[in-house]
């Protein structure tokens, strides 16, 4: 397992959505806390917990490929001491869309993470397939929120 | 709006789902926290932020009927100073099934609390379908449709 050091949620987060471009299992399960109480639900699928269940997911997604580019627009974050809660839209364009104008496929995702002795890791990540966003402003999105 | 107090995460989840079973607006919205970064997805829904898109969604479903009950099962929960997270499998049993057999409908949602100066309260709820509950049978899963 990757020795990867996180020092903030937004690193953490940043290397899960590499790991899902690059379809890169090590790097993915690198994000994710080493606890058996993670859960991870991918759009339309059953709530998984666990290491292997998790592993072996990311496993299937990466192995059926294509690889996808990822675009998060409209993050909500508050962050507290041990946890932070990040909500995104994920806007996935397929290798066959990339020379045409299609549009993204919207996923919205809560993402959570929690301080680990070894920096942010993931605990939570529930996706779930949402109708078409309106055009993103991702660039007005307010920072994040801080509690303290 | 309503001066409720949950002293806990694990009360405030309990007045959400009797909110909801009761089809009460007001209760709903007493547990949501007073902050226009909450966030609401209901089942294959899109986002919603904020006190206003949030109960105007909740008026919408409540509306609508019919009153379901609600079984929480399977709850998976971790929490800070300032927040906490649970994950639980919703099961929805409609009136029309009361009567019946059949088996509940299965959502599964990550719920996320906040500690406010007026006690315990909801910052996110994120429901998607599920498949029937049961431990995935990776090997025996079809290869995935979504992306993740």
């Amino acid at each position: 397992m990757s020795a990867r050091n996180f020092p903030t949620a937004q690193d953490a987060e940043n290397a899960f959505y590499e790991a899902l471009e690059r379809c890169d299992l090590e790097g993915m399960m690198a994000v994710w806390a080493e606890d058996e109480d993670i859960v991870c639900v991918h759009p339309a699928g059953p709530r998984l917990t666990g290491h292997d269940q998790i592993r072996e997911s990311w496993a299937r997604v990466f192995s059926a490929g294509p690889r996808a580019r990822v675009h998060i627009t409209s993050q909500v974050a508050i962050s507290g001491m041990m946890l932070a809660v990040h909500s995104v839209h994920e806007n996935f364009v397929l290798p066959q869309q990339a020379q045409g104008d299609a549009r993204p496929v919207p996923i919205v995702a809560t993402n959570v993470y929690l301080r680990t002795a070894a920096g942010w890791r993931m605990i939570v990540h529930h996706a779930s397939p949402a109708p078409a966003e309106k055009p993103p402003a991702a660039a007005e999105a307010p920072p994040p929120k801080f509690l303290h």
